[in-house]
């Protein structure tokens, strides 16, 4: 993976230090956002889903960038009036998604699972950021038209919800990142959670994670302490079963 | 063009006789809508805009297809379920669609317009049949995605309504077609008809045409008989300019 921890004990993404990237982000997502509402709403078309906007954030500032205490950077916003849109439809006014991102601390999460990922939670706890591999970023692109008419035909859909699809460009390195969703708010709180893949090898919670405070359990756990399954009442059934069934044809 | 006229006076296209065409139209158009009802409601996906569907009509008929008067044929079916969803948003039931198109006769038209297209109007009145070229046929299914993006947030577009997209295969030739809306309806009494292009470049209906009953007129006549234009509400006005500005962006 991509991460790592520098001398001074700061988490790092191909070398590049994690409040580097953070400020870079709020940065980048503070301007283009800034930018896209001076334009007038207008219906999405085919080839918005691939455009790349482009701005250099010099660290003594131009005309149109602040000045920042960090190295250089060119911040790349991908396909930015679909994600507009997508964010509407979604119910996040640009205001909110702004102050939210921008105005108040990012958050890094420090149990980012075995991708090699760094994640960071916003500070309301309403969305996560997450860096992705040049792969993973170049399938969502791809991924966009289908996205839109999944949105458009099954609004219910339980897939990701994602927000935006950013590029931090420094020092020669690339660094994605995708603004998604957070399923798991704190203001919800867990009895209990399973991460349930479909598989039984191996998939139960090591002796270390049961001894949390809220460990997360995995299949052969669920089955063993839950052999009943879950208790729903018909018409959510129902609708749930339904809208897995659209999100698996996707 | 690929319009002629064979010995017996009949319109050909592409040496294809209109009645041998018209008959396999029918024929095709049947089998495939019929087929697709029995196929259960579901997302359109993207994949769905390049599935093409093809089906092979012998004369002496097979067990899925009846026997029939005409050369052995194969019929093509372009997107059969991202087509299904648009009929569906224009409010055509499957009911009625196969109806109109291959229970009753379908009528040639006399004045096809420049191109060595051939036009059909359904009896009813609903449907045009045009051929298209090879280039046009692709160049429509290329842009079924962004015709879907269109549909889904501009419902009141005035740009053409696609409700299929067909290919008849016979002795080695291809004819393409596609089933669009009538905008002329029988039913509408025309007292004035202009076609307009934005352009006065001998844009003036001949002597001949404006002998016509119903002549078509074009720009310069626009200009020059109606120097005030049209007179609509404001709220009409304004309703149909956002459509058209829309429109324009596709």
């Amino acid at each position: 993976g991509h991460r790592g921890v520098d001398a001074s004990g700061e988490t790092t993404y191909k070398k590049t230090t994690s409040s580097t990237l953070k400020g870079a982000i709020q940065l980048g997502i503070g301007y283009t956002v800034g930018n896209l509402s001076s334009k007038p709403e207008r219906d999405v078309l085919m080839q918005d889903f691939y455009v790349v906007e482009s701005i250099f954030f010099p660290s003594e500032g131009s005309n149109l960038t602040p000045a920042h205490h960090y190295a250089d950077f060119r911040f790349k916003t991908y396909a930015p009036v679909a994600f507009r849109y997508f964010r509407e439809l979604f119910g996040i006014r640009p205001d909110d998604y702004l102050y939210s991102l921008c105005n108040e601390p990012l958050i890094e999460l420090s149990n980012p699972g075995a991708s090699g990922s760094l994640f960071y939670v916003t500070s309301d706890d309403e969305f996560i950021i997450k860096t992705v591999m040049h792969k993973e970023a170049e399938f969502l692109q791809k991924l966009l038209p289908g996205y839109y008419m999944n949105l458009n035909q099954n609004p219910r859909t339980l897939l990701p919800k994602f927000y935006g699809l950013y590029c931090v460009q420094s020092g020669g390195k690339n660094i994605r990142v995708v603004v998604m969703n957070n399923i798991l708010p704190r203001v919800v709180k867990m009895h209990l959670k399973f991460d349930l893949k479909g598989s039984t090898y191996k998939r139960r919670a090591s002796k270390k994670e049961k001894e949390k405070s809220s460990p997360t359990y995995k299949d052969l756990d669920f089955m063993q302490d839950m052999p009943e399954g879950l208790m729903l009442d018909a018409d959510t059934f129902s609708a749930l079963v339904k809208t897995l069934q659209r999100d698996c044809l996707v």
